[in-house]
């Protein structure tokens, strides 16, 4: 089995929620797994000593526009947030506490929990930063919220997020989504007909 | 009769080569021309602020990775330039003097060294920096050599170049290549299979 693709991204990244909605049914029609790690795009923008491309002076009317634009391309809904970005601590945390609960299932909820938050986010108009949003999201797939609640604060928790983004930025990783395909790095969902060629014929 | 793509890129950006050699092929088989606009994107930049995108922290080393690896989906050579990025200062005048003369040649003419002049550069090694170099490229296609050396230095070209980089700026443009298709605005080669639905669907 081939090793799983690595989909690094910021729950309130436009182009990873675009990605997210592709990247599963793309890797399994190429035998492969994704494993989904979600980091603060700000940590790596504090790292790194940028700023967001959309706050780029003269970017940000085109990449709302683009934002949406794409979404219709690949016949995905986009309702552009009316507070964006926001903080994504409470999602994330919440992604790695559900994530690493024992038991198979822990993985499957983590996505579903994932899609979730996305959605919610770029197509529900909900504010996702809120933690009681992100509870309210979880409990309807079934997670323990009071535990949940808990998890989001556990100082372990808290450490696990910090340590992904580290080893993001460690690897190189300076924008979302990014994506790694047996060690190949592929920034934004505008690479996704290169991850596929890859997938199917390998390096090119 | 459609309105022409208007298609403004510098010399010296790796994905406005990789649009140059598809934008007319794609703009034809849906009727349309293309109207090339070389702009300097150091004035641009200037203008508002911005600094080059493969200059932020972290993005030199996977952008350089990028150009080829796009280039190699594309079909198309790329040798990453010794020197990079180039002042294109004396390759842009030299298209608005070829393109500025009188007679129905002269538009061909123009598009003919523009591709010479991106694929010196991306495909061949040249330095398109060097005047000298930017007079042998037109030569070899025919023009004057000596009329196109003074045209470089004719105020009226500096001007028309000035000018074109700032209308450019005018009407939002902040990198390139950037396409214009009946007012809809595209940045990047990898949205050439936005700009094609765009033109075989209508706004989508």
């Amino acid at each position: 089995m081939a090793d799983p693709i690595i989909f690094y991204f910021d729950f309130t990244s436009p182009y990873s929620y675009l990605a997210s909605e592709k990247i599963d049914a793309l890797a399994a029609s190429h035998g492969r797994t994704v494993d989904w790690r979600p980091i603060l795009l700000g940590g790596v923008f504090q790292a790194l000593g940028t700023v967001s491309l959309v706050k780029q002076p003269g970017m940000a009317d085109y990449s709302v526009k683009d934002f949406a634009r794409s979404a219709r391309f690949l016949g995905l809904p986009y309702a552009h947030p009316a507070s964006f970005p926001v903080l994504t601590v409470a999602s994330s945390r919440a992604y790695y506490w559900l994530l690493d609960q024992p038991g198979e299932a822990s993985c499957a909820l983590a996505r579903r929990f994932a899609h979730a938050v996305f959605r919610a986010y770029f197509a529900d108009g909900c504010d996702i930063a809120a933690t009681a949003v992100v509870l309210d999201l979880a409990q309807k797939l079934g997670a323990d919220g009071t535990a949940l609640d808990a998890g989001i604060r556990a100082p372990a928790v808290k450490e696990r997020l910090r340590a992904e983004t580290d080893a993001a930025v460690a690897q190189g990783v300076f924008g979302a989504p990014w994506i790694v395909v047996d060690g190949e790095a592929f920034w934004g969902a505008d690479r996704l007909p290169q991850i596929e060629r890859w997938l199917a014929d390998g390096a090119f």
